[in-house]
């Protein structure tokens, strides 16, 4: 499908049928939505997985009642990450591993610290979050590439799921998505116009 | 091509041939930018088109020397909008003219005046920039699709930018994308694994 096809056909999608993602679908998703830009290269966020009935329903009432969050097949969860010395050490290694020239790795590298030494931990955060949402979309536009339905959502309270995810502190939930084979439609695609986004 | 190929695939492009961009293909891009998903549908943000030369040699000077500015067809200046009551009448409008029932955008319009009404500026901004970085990845990812060059960057100095676009103070110029025609392969693409993503 043509991506010009994946963006306008899209929808949200909040009901599932009872069937299980195969984990291999999964894998391939979070694959897609790996491959995701982000500043510097960061990548400076994690996904936690939750595919068991028990912590989707713990999770439930840290939602405001979205009952996707307990019907859906499997619930990515955001979290932006705010330990650069860690990212910066990984980036590294992936950098080394992927074949990018010494003196260019190392260049980024210096930059990386150096941004992140540079700002306030509340401007880390930030920083990380941004990231998360150019993955996010990578993550809805692959779903349904896949032929699965998701929905997107950020009402929810972190740190009722830090605290059930046994997440450690570097990393904030941030957004969520639910994924799961389709059982409705979605609701209408309704967008600006080009002029209407254009300054 | 398959939205999975599109990532693996697309690389940040710096070095374009001397040819500009027809404006019905840029049509097409900003169509594209604009099916992104935002929290309660508000999309708020605007994208400045920058396509003549004068105006890209004048923004130079606020990028750290970033040649591609100079050396683009079109540079997509991103804004975060921060004007939620000019953004929420837009979206109401759009969301009527789309056909969503009236109890259904009744009930988010009020959701969203709440939600803005109750942050601070500082949050509201970070809120909007978060959902340009959504549309960062479509734009990106779209561009790539329609057989463009492009590459984002936040390096710059918003508040030069502001001056010279003329832009009007509730819009803060948060990423930007120069997109041309690619007159380089790129690097390599480098990613995390899957397990490097997982908590």
């Amino acid at each position: 499908m043509d991506f010009k096809d994946i963006v306008k056909s899209r929808r949200a999608i909040r009901q599932y049928e009872a069937k299980a993602v195969p984990e291999e679908t999964i894998r391939e998703l979070l694959e897609i939505t790996s491959y995701a830009v982000s500043a510097i290269n960061l990548q400076p966020w994690k996904i936690k997985v939750v595919s068991d009935q028990e912590t989707k329903d713990k999770l439930f009432p840290a939602t405001f009642g979205q009952n996707q969050v307990k019907t859906c097949s499997h619930l990515f969860v955001f979290c932006a990450d705010t330990d650069y010395a860690g990212i910066i050490n990984t980036t590294n290694r992936v950098m080394q591993a992927g074949g990018v020239p010494d003196p260019q790795r190392e260049a980024m590298m210096g930059l990386a610290a150096n941004v992140a030494d540079g700002m306030p931990p509340e401007a880390r955060l930030a920083w990380s979050k941004e990231q998360v949402y150019i993955a996010l979309g990578n993550c809805l536009n692959g779903a349904y590439s896949l032929g699965l339905g998701a929905c997107p959502m950020t009402a929810f309270q972190p740190p009722a799921f830090a605290e059930i995810l046994g997440l450690p502190e570097n990393l904030v939930p941030t957004v969520m998505v639910s994924i799961g084979y389709a059982a409705e439609a979605g609701g209408p695609k309704v967008r600006r116009s080009v002029d209407d986004i254009l300054v």
